[in-house]
């Protein structure tokens, strides 16, 4: 299932952006005064193959919701419960993320991957468990190899599903106490960059832990021989050592939407470590994929800066779930409406400015 | 009307703002998380004078069109009948305003407030012109006072009709060839800064242009007697000298939502630049105020920290017609959203965390 997915994604066809830059010329405003928009737009032609690209319209989130082993090493100030109920939050509909997704006419999915406690059944929980937390990385791997492939899967399964349900631009979440720390130590492998560099504060660390938390990554690094700067081929060893089991599900999520050329809104530094992931299992994936927002997480700047993305939201977030997923889904919708609805100088007939 | 309306202006409600921040502090997010969107929404409660502050649903674009003498000295290299042009490309429905008014769920009314044009009507159209464009401000005022007043009333006279038939947020939109000139000359008089600092090159102007319209704007203020620093009680001189008819009709469009209580999400460098006159005109106006985005006029930086507003979107915009604005709602609305249905830590069962 992995290897037919990565064989499916396509990079951005050449022809559609350049249809798409063209008509972006012919539509009636200044040149360029779209600014990122029209970028955004030509991306998205680029990815779907087709001027206009189809609408993403409706969107999907999915929450993948795991623990983490590391978190034993005191990189949080949340009790790790707070993973389960803030699952039971989602599933509510109480969380900011439901919300959001309210506001944007998007739909919410919880999806299990290794939360550490069993969890109630309910409509939009998708359980898909590989364990009940992943192992502490600054003992050895997090994951094996086998729980590595497992979440990956789940996480295209749920691509496919959702794409097949009718949605037509998938958004990232994220749930897990302690999930920083091990988007840090992906984000360091990844990009090269010292963990000092790219760990940060999280949902709210104080000097103390902030230290304790850079060494954490660091020695996790150490523990798994992992390189400074990464090398090819080995991205699932990476994944499996330090990663959790949602940055896996989400690179799965990031292959299985961009095989089916559906765009993929990154939501922040979780996603961000998730889709250098994808970017080292299948290149041509990052074609497919927008940066939601620009999270306070010092490795996110760093994770997206290595992709080339740019985000579309800056505005302080630092909560995950999808919130700054959700956020720009309007955004992303009314670049594409631009191509769809906006008239020409021709057709309008509005005169060119003359130098 | 323009006095009763500025007497009506009340600036943010104290209780309101506390019992607001109390409230998002009681959210099942870590303190903070939601960055700006947590300010947003603790604006939009001091200004309703109510927490959770009304869902900003639905809003209403108008788009205060009019035309500029100063368009005479080569300011622009767009032809001027382009702004009548548009005109009509907004009231069919092909303009980036319309596409992005649709995604955000909002009407869009075009108010000809100074056409240099006789144009033809149609139901979305609101005629209010007070003449056949303004007179160069390089030989004189561009307006006289009664020219100014009815352009002013006319802003009121709309938003008050809009908040009638139901808008609870009213977005700022303008057309007018030339306005960026007008919108320098007014952000130099209102902030002090000299025209080299605030004089942008608008919708595409190149050097040599770029350097003629400073020049124009400085001889504007140089004919006008107006000083480098604003001085108080001036404002209304100041305007009829060197602004344009959308300017005084956004100021008043600012002041009748202001007065209403519902809040006026400012659109790029032309409502910037109204906005510093509505606030000389009654300074609690600025509480009922959104910045929209910030846009690649260099003058609109300058405006936006003079009035202390943080933008919501930053995506290089440089168009106008009130897109910065549009595309700024749905995020206004998701941060309002929030107060009304995201569980609190109590209610949800989520603990706290323990630093």
């Amino acid at each position: 299932m992995l290897a037919e997915t990565i064989a499916a994604v396509r990079p951005a066809d050449p022809q559609a952006l350049a249809d798409a830059r063209a008509h972006q010329d012919r539509l009636t405003k200044p040149r360029g005064s779209l600014g990122v928009l029209e970028e955004i737009a030509v991306r998205l032609a680029g990815a779907a193959g087709v001027t206009p690209p189809p609408m993403p319209e409706p969107a999907a989130l999915a929450i993948f919701a795991a623990d983490h082993g590391v978190y034993a090493r005191g990189v949080s100030p949340w009790p790790q419960e707070v993973t389960v109920q803030m699952v039971a939050n989602f599933l509510a509909g109480g969380a900011v993320a439901n919300a959001f997704a309210a506001q944007a006419g998007a739909s919410v999915t919880v999806v299990d991957v290794g939360v550490a406690a069993d969890l109630p059944g309910a409509p939009d929980l998708v359980d898909r468990k590989v364990a009940y937390g992943t192992a502490d990385m600054t003992q050895g791997p997090a994951m094996s190899a086998d729980q590595v492939l497992q979440a990956l899967e789940a996480g295209i399964g749920v691509a496919r599903e959702l794409v097949a349900k009718g949605a037509r631009c998938l958004i990232t979440g994220d749930m897990g106490i302690a999930n920083t720390t091990a988007s840090a130590a992906l984000i360091s492998v990844f990009t090269g960059k010292d963990p000092s560099e790219v760990t940060g504060r999280g949902t709210g660390v104080d000097d103390e832990t902030y230290e304790r938390k850079i060494g954490v990554v660091r020695e996790a690094l150490r523990v798994n021989a992992l390189p400074g700067a990464f090398e090819a081929g080995e991205a699932l060893r990476a994944l499996a050592a330090v990663g959790g089991f949602e940055h896996a599900a989400i690179a799965g999520f990031i292959l299985g939407g961009a095989a089916a050329r559906v765009p993929v809104v990154l939501d922040g530094v979780i996603a961000g470590a998730a889709a250098l992931v994808a970017a080292a299992l299948a290149p041509a994936s990052v074609d497919h994929c927008v940066a939601g927002h620009r999270s306070a997480e010092p490795g996110h700047a760093a994770a997206l800066a290595h992709l080339g993305l740019r985000p579309l939201v800056d505005l302080e977030l630092r909560l995950g779930e999808g919130t700054g997923g959700l956020l720009a889904h309007p955004t992303l919708c009314a670049a594409v409406r631009v191509m769809h609805e906006v008239a020409t100088f021709d057709s309008a007939g509005v005169t060119e400015k003359s130098v």
